[in-house]
């Protein structure tokens, strides 16, 4: 049987790799566009800013590896210009000599991977104007910052790769800006959330601009022009405004292509004709919470999917059981995580949602370099099933992700977090790990009547609520929601008759656990619309602010 | 409704407060023994060797806060020397008064927790023998440090106490000796992990002898001297020999005591008498995976079926689903981690066990810091489910412990691992996370024919095998398995030949990877008994250096 995977970065390789694992008769052939192959895209921003990091580092393994390790061949600079399913064959040109050849296949792999979104921009074809989508493309980037010594840099796009180049260039001491068309940075997560990231950003003295669009590049006067008159300073530019699959083989040959813009798979990565897979960035994933169709470009993906369809060809059984959307990103000294859908998200796919923030050291207080985590959690009020996470931190986070996650994909439900059995010393975790906190908070919510209300409900619906703050008077002194009444929690019982049962209230402390105090004694003295501050007075002030 | 609890550490304070949380209306009241309460047991070790965590750290809620907080009288200083349950009633003395009196409850907790097991040893009443217990004894050690500059110390014992106290004194500077009964130090893991544990304090220059036991001590010479007649200098012993339930109080009672020696408790931790629960470290635990009776006094459990109890005996649906023995101890650099079964455990609660060992870095290799973890994994042959796990690193250990104990909870199966949608970036983890790599080599191994042999196994049974050793010809001569013959793996198609296709053969290389490989493609040519060594040579070096 002949295998042929056109692709050789993540996906391609991993089907290769794992097609010769499971059996050595099969002929396999990799025809790859570009000269490098199985390297880290993941590791670029990286590469740029940190010296240490070589092009080996990224890149350990060359075609004359493959053939000795897996006897695969792989044909770099080859580009596969047609496919024709009918009779199973491909044209294929060798990008150094010109030369057009036919070759033929039983089973052919599609890894194609992605494209970087190339925004309509006056300018965009000077040569100080970079895409990252490779090491060779790392490596101009590189140059260019040894040779010229730009002082200023424009990102265009918050995703993850921003800001992991926003932090890499800040490292070579060049000034960056980065501008966003949407409203918020990092456009995956919920704006609040993005929201501690932007501050981030600007505490490392990056310039942050979103909503806002550039429209020219101007080279000679080494500016960016944005679509509210704004110059800034550019003497490099980065596009980074995301990536979209690469299809165009796949629209040639008359393959289905998805309601997301990706190649459409079955479970078995399958596409729409017999006998050809999708995988990796080309391809369109499913939601694991509820199999809707989804496209998230990730490396972790593209090899998950790589090593299914490697198995897949050779008569293995695995089959892709969609994602969560797992992602983390590096910005300065946060980690940003999240898993499974944002509110944003969720809302929109039609759950009746739940929503908490807590706020929660990721160690033991006492004990050195303890730092705080904000967890933003989302869950199904009708099956109580947790449906996504957003953490933001210092440290833990990658932790509290990855828990969350193998938890939402065994169908947790928010009382479940609870009952974990997780580990607990003092140097990595609290007696209740916060995941647990979590949990808790969520099934409270949901089961027992203390309900929690965002800050942004709040905001919308100020007026109809009675705003109770349980803090000290010194806390509150030093500032506080307008109109709320201050009534530190030792005084609440005797306090509490002055206030109808009836009366609609949203009591907080600066975080919430002492505001849960408060709703515990309210409800239990019979008032029965009580809320507690999702994230309280910390959250409060980070989202207004 | 009034409710008794009996000791006020983390177990008795967490019924009360949830209790409390639940319902204002009911009187609750804890008689405590020591005058401390509500104070982080797991912190004593640290509070010992950092200056800078100080005893309001510990221990930052007293009497009067639970009181004005919760409105829970704690009583500190009483002791409850006699439960009558028929009449429910409690005898006391007020330790400080000596008077005695009565008190009724309707519903009773038992949380008095563990006490140290003593050691009959000559001697053991010297001033300078220590326990750590609480927080007074904390202080009494810290004095003696302060006052007697002592140059040697003894610690009798090396469960995780004894660990984070070796640290902790070898920060003080003081030259430490561990002392262990058994044949390894942290007997709670496998022996071969626990040898890594072992190797880290020597290399902290900490003195370690197992298989010996501390027969007298000797307070004049400043030396202990054990059962193979060494004699060690020892400025201060420290026993740490592990902790039995404290169940006195119960046993007068008439409560029914398990087969663990701790107070026996149902799913609603109610004892075997109507009206009296156990909470925290006094009562017996289950195995969660199949209900096996257990007892691991830990604080994370003790916190959780407090507010278990707390919840129930106020109309609460709360149950408790058992534990996994989830523990983690930080040893200088390293941390170890465990989750469910060991292979010991196992092998004895009657599994058919698979076992593998699993060489990862915690991180993507080319980055700044990554190290390496050694993950141990047990799975059941019969329904592929994880049993338990292992792992001695530096970093990413606490991780990964909890997502495996995460997916234990949930009844993962080993091929449940590969297709978690883990968080990946190259500072916080590899493509494929290790936790993956450890379900592919399991599924590998249970349905794949990829069978692992543990080092321990193949010596057993060396003569049955042929060892073939893949690495390079230059790694081979650094060191070997005897007997191994050497066949880097890109010649071994070509060598194979000159094997037996029914031949038992043990492929393997430094760490698994390409030993994995070898074993794929000996399979491939038609090889049916072909072992992948768990492990590699660098586990065989640990295992028999």
């Amino acid at each position: 049987m002949r295998i042929i995977i056109i692709g050789s970065v993540a996906a391609g390789t991993s089907v290769a790799a794992k097609a010769r694992r499971n059996n050595i008769e099969n002929e396999i052939v990799i025809y790859e566009r570009d000269t490098d192959i199985s390297y880290s895209v993941c590791g670029l921003p990286y590469y740029i800013g940190e010296e240490y990091i070589t092009r080996e580092n990224l890149n350990p393994r060359n075609s004359e590896w493959f053939k000795k390790r897996f006897d695969i061949d792989i044909k770099t600079g080859h580009e596969v210009i047609k496919i024709d399913s009918e009779k199973k064959e491909l044209e294929i040109k060798n990008l150094q000599t010109g030369e057009i050849f036919c070759d033929s296949y039983d089973i052919l792999v599609l890894a194609t991977g992605a494209v970087p979104v190339r925004a309509k921009i006056e300018g965009i074809e000077s040569e100080n104007i970079f895409i990252l989508r490779n090491i060779i493309s790392a490596d101009k980037i590189k140059k260019y910052i040894k040779k010229y010594k730009p002082v200023s840099a424009v990102i265009i796009g918050s995703g993850f790769i921003g800001m992991e180049l926003a932090e890499n260039l800040v490292k070579k001491g060049i000034q960056v800006s980065v501008i966003e068309a949407v409203g918020q940075v990092m456009p995956s997560y919920d704006y609040e959330m993005s929201s501690y990231i932007k501050k981030e950003l600007i505490e490392h003295k990056v310039q942050v601009l979103t909503e806002e669009k550039v429209v020219k590049i101007d080279k000679q006067a080494g500016t960016i022009l944005t679509d509210v008159g704004r110059a800034v300073a550019a003497d490099m530019v980065i596009l980074s405004a995301g990536v979209k699959p690469e299809v165009r083989l796949a629209v040639q040959a008359g393959i289905e292509i998805g309601s997301t813009g990706a190649i459409k798979v079955n479970r078995k990565m399958e596409t729409s004709i017999n006998g050809i897979y999708a995988v990796g960035d080309c391809a369109e994933s499913y939601f694991l919470i509820d199999g809707t169709p989804c496209y998230r470009p990730m490396g972790s993906t593209a090899n998950k999917t790589g090593r299914i369809v490697g198995d897949i060809i050779t008569g293995g059984d695995l089959s892709f059981r969609g994602i969560l959307g797992t992602g983390i990103v590096k910005v300065f000294d946060l980690t940003c995580g999240q898993t499974g859908y944002t509110e944003t998200e969720a809302k929109k796919a039609g759950y009746d949602v739940e929503i908490i923030h807590n706020i929660k050291p990721n160690q033991t207080e006492y004990f050195e370099g303890s730092s705080e985590m904000v967890i933003k959690a989302v869950a199904d009020r009708k099956s109580e099933r947790l449906l996504g996470v957003q953490i933001i931190g210092k440290k833990g986070v990658d932790k509290r992700i990855d828990v969350f996650a193998t938890a939402i994909t065994f169908g947790a439900k928010v009382g479940d977090l609870a009952h974990l059995d997780l580990a607990y010393a003092p140097p990595y975790s609290t007696t209740k790990d916060p995941v647990m906190y979590t949990g808790m908070i969520l099934e409270n919510a949901l089961n027992r009547g203390r309900k929690i209300i965002t800050i942004q409900d709040l905001i919308k619906n100020r007026t109809s609520f009675t705003v109770i703050d349980v803090r000290s008077n010194k806390d509150f002194e030093k500032g506080h929601i307008e109109g709320a009444i201050n009534i530190p929690l030792g005084n609440l019982k005797e306090k509490a008759m002055e206030f109808s049962k009836k009366e609609s209230i949203v009591v907080h402390c600066n975080k919430g656990v002492t505001g849960n105090a408060a709703q515990n004694l309210l409800i239990n003295l019979g008032f029965t619309n009580v809320y507690n501050l999702s994230g309280g007075y910390k959250e409060y002030k980070q989202e207004t602010k």
